[in-house]
């Protein structure tokens, strides 16, 4: 049986994800800006898995932008680790767009509740499929943002194709999985908390590496990545025990002389 | 031998490349709004091929960050259409590279340069390229914009990927001469002139498509490829006619039925 909470079907109408950027409240579009002011609610996660650095972020731009909605906290639910991933996931996702309802549960909702969302609503972020489990499926405005890929390839000042080149976006995980993407040039590697670059044949690989991306934390490494792989992977392991968490991405490119 | 302009050679210290999003002024971030205002010179083209909506948009950006900044114009050569595609284009980088310097030909340059570029510096555009030709080399500053690839996917507020999946980025002749990315799930093309998802066997295939992204002209289109390939054809034929000028990208992806 639904929860009771559910009964309320007009609970959310329009439900607007706000892409914020990666770590800078400049990344901000005037119209990710607008849509705060003009939001009646804005929920928020009360923990972000430890990253405290980035609740306050959220909450500054949420001041910066000088808006008068209501901001309701929910918490996020733990994963269960007994789950296989896509069902782990799917339920982790079920559990949270509940808890978006259970949050406005007896709150009065007279216009769009808006989510701040890490890079752009798109790209490696679930809050659009958790959107999708709303019952009624509420009217859904998407503002885009500042990706890390963008974040990335601006902190090295590089392109990111080249010349009608063809780009592949992928994961850690898939790149130990399947190696590097037959006939690319250009791979960009995001999820990644295992440095799966170490795996791949160096010859003739050049790396863009970027973590905290936007932050004055930020830090970057650049090279072939025969020279570089394990400054990186050092760099890496120090900063995240430094901060406790880590968000990191790179850009890998095979070389025309390889 | 160097023309005579070369000589200056602190000519272009700082050299920022602004990113400003695909058609909405709204897209610009609040760092893109600040470059601007921090900027000494902005260099504009004055014809941007005929599309004097997008030159419209661009004099819109910079009168609404209030700058300051002296707004210098420049001509964009024409491509020698008698050269092979690698060559005319390198060619065309050197003409432009000279251009921006020729521009600045007796005018003080006491702090930053900056230009504004559609979309993200990093994605299908030159502008990174050109600034690699300046002698000596300035010091560049990239502000990431939003991308095509974001306005697409925020217009029909869909993700990008699917979960833990690949997306590839490609061009429209590559997609011509290669045909389907080989164990792809997710194709985005850009740069297509000639609506190239119709040589591909459409069985499994749904696309998402848009034009003028983020203008008041914005036009969108999705479905099964089979279903919508030509009713998008000839929405972007008769677009094209009526604006004189057109820019479309479209996101295609292999359903798990298929």
């Amino acid at each position: 049986m639904a929860p009771d909470f559910l009964l309320n079907e007009k609970m959310i109408q329009d439900l607007w994800l706000i892409g914020i950027g990666t770590g800078s409240p400049a990344h901000v579009t005037l119209e990710g800006m607008q849509a705060l002011r003009d939001a009646s609610i804005i929920l928020v996660p009360q923990k972000a898995a430890g990253k405290t650095d980035l609740a306050e972020l959220r909450h500054r731009i949420i001041a910066a932008s000088g808006t008068a909605a209501r901001i309701i906290g929910f918490d996020y639910p733990v994963r269960d680790p007994d789950l296989p991933y896509l069902e782990r996931v799917n339920a982790w996702h079920d559990e949270i767009a509940l808890r978006w309802q259970a949050a406005l549960e007896g709150t009065p909702v007279p216009g769009p509740v808006a989510l701040l969302v890490w890079g752009d609503p798109a790209l490696f972020d679930s809050t659009l499929r958790i959107a999708e489990r709303l019952t009624p499926r509420p009217k859904l405005l998407v503002v885009p943002g500042i990706t890390a890929i963008q974040a990335l390839t601006a902190a090295h000042a590089i392109p990111l194709n080249t010349i009608n080149g063809a780009v592949e976006i992928t994961t850690g995980s898939r790149l130990r999985a399947h190696g590097w993407p037959r006939g690319a040039t250009t791979v960009v590697v995001m999820l990644d908390g295992a440095c799966s670059f170490k795996h791949l044949d160096p010859q003739g690989l050049m790396i863009w590496w970027g973590a905290f991306l936007g932050m004055p934390e930020q830090i970057l490494e650049h090279g072939a990545l025969a020279d570089v792989a394990g400054r990186i992977e050092a760099r890496r392991t120090t900063a995240r025990a430094e901060h406790g968490w880590i968000m990191d991405i790179y850009l890998l490119r095979r070389t025309e002389t390889a």
